[in-house]
């Protein structure tokens, strides 16, 4: 074998096993809320023929991971989850339940130039309801957002408004405009000016759309979301908001969390985009959330668990070694999540330094025909029976 | 947005809901098992640098998906999780605990020619315990897979060999032992004797071959199961098991089910491969699970339990929207999982498919200021207040 630098690509990550399960932890928390929403999980594969992607995203297109395989297929890796979805419906639309909710959790890859957040393969977390242009499904959307952060323990707020708000403006201008809060109105306005406005035009067109009252859409979603015992104060209309896909076509909305910029978790109502494929309107509405600013915020907030050890003991293994396979069987038996240590010949204390290491709460230690039971955090021993042993790591 | 027929690419799947959730009921169970010994999660990226792959998989390497970034890096998607695990470990061997033992559950990535259960992504279930050259480990990994089946109520057989056996003998040799069962002496005999050997001398290679006692290390792994408690009934030794892979060092298995050809699971003792890349030996023994394979026997066996609704009750709409809303929140509230049907304007019937469709165990029927609740299966309806029906519903 070539000796080679072991390395990941650029933007790529391990997760080592602490990392997996804090990541395991957060999709486990995604999914229960999901599914008590009634939305089912659906997966597309990583690739897909490459004419699919292409001319969906805009100037991101270029990021797209393209290339053609040995049998001579164009295919590009799945780079969100929104277009496959969109082939899948039209695919099995005789065979999916509508309105059809599911929701995907899956890693999407990007050419993106990577920096502080910015990665190449990452989990993309979707719930969509596909088939309803009831408000009540905007609201119900509205309403699992809120109580995905409620669940994570996370106090967010979830800024609304209308695409209708944005009719009379070109997409031009409200690509410009969806940058307001991150470069500020003075150079919003310097955009929307390079983009061929006047400069009296675009202020009045600014201090217009600040100043719209909520649209009857919107109202309604509202007085909905509020009956179904949504948190209406974590809700704010902000009629700026813009979002800056073009396939939006009612209410867009996006999340924030205070002392954090950027959003958490974002979306909207898209009737039009679905229906490209298919030839007739089918109307949709959902969210993407961020995983991995999801996770970063969760730290920040010490709200993720310490992960704690699925061992409940280690088994140490000494000159007695029979003893300890038969404790180590006897705490299977017993269906106990245990480990024996399985490098026989090392020492008591690089045994232990494993449990310490592992976290594991308990080390059996068998020296001889003497079994005493160590608690790794108390640092305290005590020579047991193993019925009292098996007693006291079942309660743990 | 360009019409195109919408597709997935040869060898590629889609898994709809019910699929999805089969699948994901696979995986649980799995982590379930893993934990309970100790096993922790790994994750590494789809895509690894192309170099890192080429030279580790003999003739299959043009199954390697490899193409060249915009960024002109040669990549390859994964295509085994044994290299990429031999990558980590190089390169993290300082943040881990040894012996490490870890488990991956992740798609790979093949150019195979698409047939009857052959993907071209597909998920391999691998578990290794890196770091101790003992038999606790070879037995640990067997005990292992018993209980892995013996949870998913699938009765195996383990075929257990030594690579000892075939010390003698040349790979190319090795090689054709390894089509033994596929197919048949009289054809291995002439692919040895086609790849060099005398006619009589692979005669007696074989027969030699079949008669082999168990080597010493056989005998002390299978004694260390059984005192780990290990069903020995559930394991055969075959001398003329080969496993192709040169890799092998020492004990190789696999495991069969009565009644179904080829392998459900399968590994050994590799203790010279992770050392290549690190110039140091570091022993390692493991197993890799087909996913798909397991799966289909499951399903053949009945095995799979049916997947239930995650929602306990659907809250119909009809005319008295409020009235629905105020039902569906009472359920939220109660953390009751529970949909309300969000196409209001549908006909009761139609509003009931759904439920039945996604074999939502009760329906609550809202009419005027009437509560009906409606036992899906049973076709039976009753009237009810709604604490009788939060009663039921939370039993369900």
């Amino acid at each position: 074998m070539n000796q080679i630098k072991p390395r990941t690509l650029k933007g790529f990550r391990d997760f080592l096993p602490s990392e997996a399960k804090k990541r395991q932890w957060l999709i486990e928390k995604l999914r229960s809320v999901f599914e008590s929403y009634g939305f089912e999980p659906l997966e597309t594969p990583a690739l897909e023929y490459a004419e699919l992607l292409k001319g969906k995203y805009g100037e991101e297109e270029k990021l797209i991971y393209e290339f053609e395989t040995k049998g001579k297929d164009k295919v590009a890796l799945r780079y969100d989850q929104t277009v496959p979805l969109c082939r899948a419906i039209t695919q099995y639309q005789n065979e999916l339940v509508f309105p059809f909710k599911r929701y995907q959790i899956q890693n999407v890859w990007r050419g993106e130039n990577p920096q502080k957040g910015r990665y190449r393969q990452f989990i993309q977390c979707d719930a969509d309801i596909i088939g309803s242009f009831s408000p009540l499904a905007d609201a119900e959307i509205l309403k699992l957002v809120l109580d995905i952060y409620k669940t994570l323990g996370l106090s967010v707020t979830i800024k609304i408004n209308d695409r209708e708000n944005f009719k009379n403006l070109d997409k031009r201008y409200v690509t410009a405009i969806d940058k307001l809060e991150k470069i500020g109105e003075s150079e919003v306005l310097s955009e929307m000016i390079d983009k061929g406005m006047a400069e009296g035009v675009a202020k009045k067109a600014l201090s217009d759309l600040a100043k719209k009252p909520q649209t009857e859409k919107v109202k309604k979603i509202l007085s909905t979301l509020k009956q179904m015992g949504g948190t209406m104060n974590k809700i704010i209309y902000e009629p700026t908001l813009a979002r800056g896909l073009d396939y939006y076509t009612g209410m867009i909305f996006e999340t924030v969390v205070k002392g954090s910029s950027g959003s958490l978790c974002s979306g909207g109502r898209f009737d039009k985009l679905i229906g490209q494929f298919l030839g007739k309107d089918i109307p949709a509405v959902g969210f993407g959330l961020g995983f991995d600013r999801t996770i970063e915020v969760l730290e920040e907030n010490n709200l993720i668990p310490p992960q704690e050890s699925s061992s409940k003991a280690l088994v140490t293994i000494l000159d007695n070694k029979d003893k300890s396979l038969e404790i180590y069987k006897k705490l299977k038996d017993e269906n106990i999540s245990c480990e024996l240590y399985l490098n026989d010949g090392d020492k008591l204390e690089k045994q232990l330094k494993y449990a310490d290491k592992k976290s594991i709460p308990y080390s059996i230690i068998i020296d001889g025909n003497n079994i005493a039971l160590k608690d790794m955090e108390k640092r305290e021993q005590e020579n047991l029976s193993l019925k009292d042993i098996i007693e006291i790591i079942s309660k743990t």
